[in-house]
């Protein structure tokens, strides 16, 4: 995790070696295998480097194919697919040591106007009344597991904060930032957004088999990802990602979420698949 | 529109030119363009052809890039993108006049089990007590326009069919399946679901502006589409197209869907977003 704001951009900056090839490079990081939204993230701002900026990032759907390594640079290699009068299209291929690791199809538009409607956002406590995770692990409020990313939960089906809905059988809300202060670049926001939108989606698809996200009892890893980018907005102020799983089957979970900036502006919707298996180690299921 | 099943089957069997190289080949159509759904059906099979069938499709992410000329073949080129114990992907590449028309990114999993659960199906009526639009449109039974596919209309938020839900602006819900009967090979139910699939969606994003799918009052081109594969059906029996729309905006427009079969078993997603231009042509706009 990025430590900071400044830290975060410069995760982004990547390293042009030729015309649609970059190298992404790696931050120092506790973590085993390279977090899929950095993956997307600097996969995005690779595209975006090719992308005449009159056309702004309006989709991405993505596969993470391999573990990223963290101890290795990135290479970013970019596919013109499509150069038109009104959308500009790119395939990323990232990979490390030769071998695939996350492939990307990126889509830009030329900004037109068109037909407007969107999903009302739910109704939910402001972040500063939810409940902040560190709080429940016992971490001091500058704990530097968090670094950049500020996080509420602001409710799930699991512990009753949600009712239960048949439409819907898993649901999480969590409110999400950036802290600090990013550059006012409304392109620096949709990377950013692409690198904290892997965050928290699968807690939605355990939520109904009373597993909370990050427990041991799953093991979940990233299939797709998939953004639709609505409306420009700032990745350091608050928004709230609203996630509900619609099925869960085959050792996979399906997770459809919408982010609403806390006016209540549809901004974005994401959504994703993941593995979630059970732990090898026999062990009692935990719930339904 | 393929006439029937047979005619379906054939247009799915694709010439292999070399190892990972296909060629689709039209059939005679009444359409200034290829259909998309054909051109997704066709890349699914030319990935399929290059995967283990012990694998089995469970997601595909795509974009359609130019429109189709439907006088021609289109050339499918399939790169291995992950050869993996679990899951196998491919990236299609289709291709007329040496120009990309359409790009598929396809995952494949050996078959596994995991935590189970889904969205409950809606309650509407039967297919045979809903609206069948060949009698609105006062077209006889075995109109060949329709050729092999049946379609009902179960509601719409549009005609009041659905009361209006502030968390989805617009719905809209059709049963569908390929007339006759289709081999029993599940793969070629999986293609013609890709097929079937392109179909309808957009309805859902333009019934809160008071437009009807198919209606000159918006020009539609689908973008992207997303298909998540729950579970094997086959698409020769009813399943109900169930779509909402969460956002229109910026001359797109996006659909979420759930696909039932009559029992109530949820067995795929779809999402797609869409361009939805207003006509040059000044005129009224019909709706919100």
């Amino acid at each position: 995790m990025p430590r900071d704001a400044a830290d975060l951009v410069e995760l982004l900056d990547l390293e042009t070696i030729d015309t649609n090839l970059f190298r992404g490079h790696q931050q120092v990081s506790s973590l085993p295998r390279v977090f899929g939204g950095q993956a997307a993230a600097q996969a995005v701002v690779a595209a975006g480097r090719t992308v005449d900026p009159a056309y702004v990032l309006h989709s991405l759907h993505s596969y993470f194919l391999q573990p990223g390594d963290t101890s290795a640079p990135i290479i970013f290699d970019v596919e013109t697919i499509r150069e038109g009068r009104s959308f500009a299209t790119r395939r990323v291929l990232a990979r490390q040591h030769g071998r695939p690791i996350y492939a990307l199809t990126a889509d830009f538009q030329r900004p037109e106007e068109g037909w407007e409607h969107q999903q009302v956002a739910p109704v939910v406590p402001p972040p500063e009344e939810c409940l902040d995770p560190k709080k429940l692990l016992g971490q001091p409020d500058d704990d530097p597991e968090w670094g950049v990313m500020e996080l509420r939960y602001a409710g799930s089906s699991l512990d009753g904060g949600l009712e239960p809905d048949e439409a819907r059988p898993g649901r999480q809300r969590v409110w999400l930032r950036a802290k600090g202060t990013l550059p006012d670049d409304p392109f620096v926001h949709v990377a950013a957004f692409a690198f904290f939108s892997d965050m928290t989606l699968m807690g939605a698809a355990l939520a109904p088999h009373g597993i909370r996200s990050g427990s041991p009892e799953a093991m979940v890893a990233s299939l797709d990802h998939s953004i639709w980018f609505h409306r420009p907005f700032r990745v350091d102020d608050w928004w709230l990602y609203d996630q509900d799983s619609p099925f869960a089957g085959g050792g996979r979970g399906l997770v459809h979420s919408r982010v609403h900036t806390a006016d209540g502006t549809l901004v974005a919707s994401v959504s994703q698949e993941a593995l979630l298996r059970k732990p090898r180690a026999p062990r009692q299921e935990a719930g339904a």
